[in-house]
């Protein structure tokens, strides 16, 4: 798949004008960002769209009480039915199987403990190596769940074979759980092949898609994904406190926590007597629980609508093409790249190692201007994730001062 | 309680200085705005700290990076913990015992779930005519739970007497759940003799708390509360989709969505291998999941800390004093108050009957920029909820137009 992206002669950039694109985002006249897996700097439009909401908020107007207090029809409609559609359509579903959620982990999480568990079965989960310490299906061994490890070749830093996948899944599994890519070195999964494993064993595919969405093109049709989750604020630069969560068919899940958000209260006010208990949605808006950020989910949709516009074929290929640009610039210097080599299964997050403590020298390059994460926990190396308005001339400057220190 | 600072003669306002007030809400200069217990416009000093929250979040400083992102020692820090002091100053607990949650309902469930119902077991709660259809406790019926009803004397519209919630309480109750204040017609319940009740019981006492927080002055010590939960967009003029979860003793509460707000992973990144299961927060951060929205949470400081300058003491005194205006200034034209008269259980928030459809008289309202809230739920009457910075001359300015469609 990524191989067909991968056209160096063109930059990356044949159908993006970074140049333009470069004055959306006011940071780089300070420093050179390439820390986006991390978290992202703040990008014109969705400035202007916050605050044009708290313009809005000030004045509260009709159209302001119409659509985002609780929208025309309830919960239903008004902006946080139209964030949902703008997302739904960057990640090819449809808005009935978007809910919002304010993070990553509570749309896992919500998932999770909406799966039945039935005796003796196990949960099948990718290399702990890769994944963030608080690693959700671990919270499920102490339900009593078997879960079972997948690891990646090359102690950690190549791909996650299928052919591994396979031997662990058998009739007995839930779910399999994967991120799209992994985060400490950007190492992108074989969704696609691991959903048809589960498929096959009448298991569910739950996706971790945080470091994917706004980064590669995610088709959650494509990718037969059963469940995917993300929050806004790494590539797709967003606010922090806003994500989302796409659920193939909800219609059989019943959420672990309950509030006025998830089924249409204001369609029965009359019945709110002893005993009455709300349905739920009709769409994957019963793992809505109660009010969520408008003012985040405004810069959300703002933030969405620009890579929607930008398209995410050209955004995948340009990152993909200034990974390919700064892993050469690192093995010319002589580092060790401790990220899949292979295009087919990495991506525009390039993790090196380096002599002495990657921690240390991160620091020194933040000193320089140059943001990047390292240490320990990021495959004892140094991180850089360059969004698609970076520059071959910004890694030149990095790998310029990254040479003092290695 | 309320007796005491129910003096007339003080207008209310002996400690606020109404008029500078006024200066901090540009929405007056357009509308009398009498609905702060639907939702509250944006405030002077909450838009200046959002305003430079952006600013900051633009240029990413040393400084935004090291409170905002993760904080110093992870979720524990920064912003997260500061918005948390000032939100345990404002009801009298201790940080620790302060969770963020993005809703009120998100926080009441998080509570619901983690607390353990032996078989046989019943749960009271307040009479449902006064609680939103979406009701919580509700939903337990499904999982077997008795749920035994409490109801409001004078068709629902007086006090709920301690004596029916003795009766209903026994030795097999696990919690008892109750409004501080009524979203309908602004009861104020006996949440100290509800908690006693319960106590002598052995049951925990949950109160949703939304309508109180920013308009009564809510201490969790005196009151004896166990859980308490609330959003900040009423009373408390913060934005949507920030709220707060106090629990007196988190020690052997576990929740039940998990994700890596809920412990201390970062300091245990090294022993994040199979089978590591992170421990839980000494804290009632534990409740917490992922990341929230930073930029909601800014706003929401900036609101609480304005209440905490204004003291709570005086802003409830502020309220009762112009319900009181409202209440007999409605009485004048001759219609029936749907809300308690009784001082000692009502608040700030007034109810009362029309003839002819309340919505539509409220709509017309509207058209003339009076903004209240009125209609079938909301005990079949108009709900006017005025904030310390409205004045008699509002009051008289919408009781001069309300005349016309009663």
């Amino acid at each position: 798949m990524c191989k067909d992206l991968f056209r160096r002669e063109t930059r990356g950039d044949r159908l993006i004008d970074v140049e333009r694109a470069r004055r959306d985002v006011p940071l780089l006249e300070k420093r050179i960002y390439l820390n986006h897996a991390a978290i992202s700097p703040c990008i014109r439009p969705v400035r202007e769209a916050i605050e044009k909401h708290l313009e809005d908020w000030t004045w509260m107007n009709e159209e302001f009480m119409r659509r985002v207090p609780f929208g025309g029809e309830g919960w239903e409609q008004g902006e946080t039915r139209d964030v949902k559609a703008s997302f739904a359509k960057l990640i090819g579903a449809k808005v009935e199987q978007i809910a919002l959620t304010h993070s990553t982990f509570v749309g896992l999480s919500a998932v999770v403990n909406a799966l039945e568990y039935p005796r003796g079965c196990n949960v099948v989960v990718m290399d702990p190596r890769l994944e963030h310490p608080s690693y959700l299906p671990n919270w499920l061994r102490e339900r009593g769940i078997e879960v079972r490890y997948v690891y990646a070749s090359e102690n950690g830093l190549g791909k996650i074979p299928l052919s591994e996948v396979e031997k662990k899944v058998d009739d007995k599994t839930v779910f399999v759980f994967a991120s799209y890519i992994e985060y400490p070195n950007g190492l992108r999964n074989d969704i696609k092949g691991m959903a048809e494993i589960a498929h096959d064993h009448g298991a569910k595919i739950v996706v971790d898609a945080f470091q994917a969405v706004g980064h590669i093109d995610v088709d959650v049709k494509d990718l037969d994904v059963d469940f995917l989750a993300t929050g806004t604020y790494k590539y797709l630069m967003g606010p922090k406190g806003t994500g989302f969560l796409y659920v193939k068919d909800y219609d059989d899940l019943k959420p672990v926590l309950f509030g006025w958000a998830c089924g249409p209260w204001y369609r029965e006010f009359d019945k709110a007597k002893e005993g009455y208990v709300m349905g739920l949605h009709n769409s994957a808006a019963r793992f809505e629980v109660g009010s969520y950020s408008i003012i985040g989910f405004i810069g959300a949709k703002a933030a969405i609508d620009y890579f929607l516009k930008l398209g995410m074929k050209n955004v995948e290929e340009r990152l993909m093409y200034l990974g390919d640009y700064l892993i050469e610039r690192l093995q010319e210097i002589g580092l060790k790249i401790n990220s899949p080599l292979d295009p087919e299964c990495r991506s525009g997050s390039v993790n090196f190692r380096v002599k002495g403590d990657p921690w240390e020298v991160a620091q020194k390059l933040r000193a320089a201007k140059l943001w990047v994460t390292g240490g320990d926990h990021y495959a004892h190396g140094i991180r850089v994730s360059p969004h698609f308005y970076n520059t071959e001339e910004d890694i030149d400057r990095f790998i310029k001062e990254l040479k003092k220190y290695v």
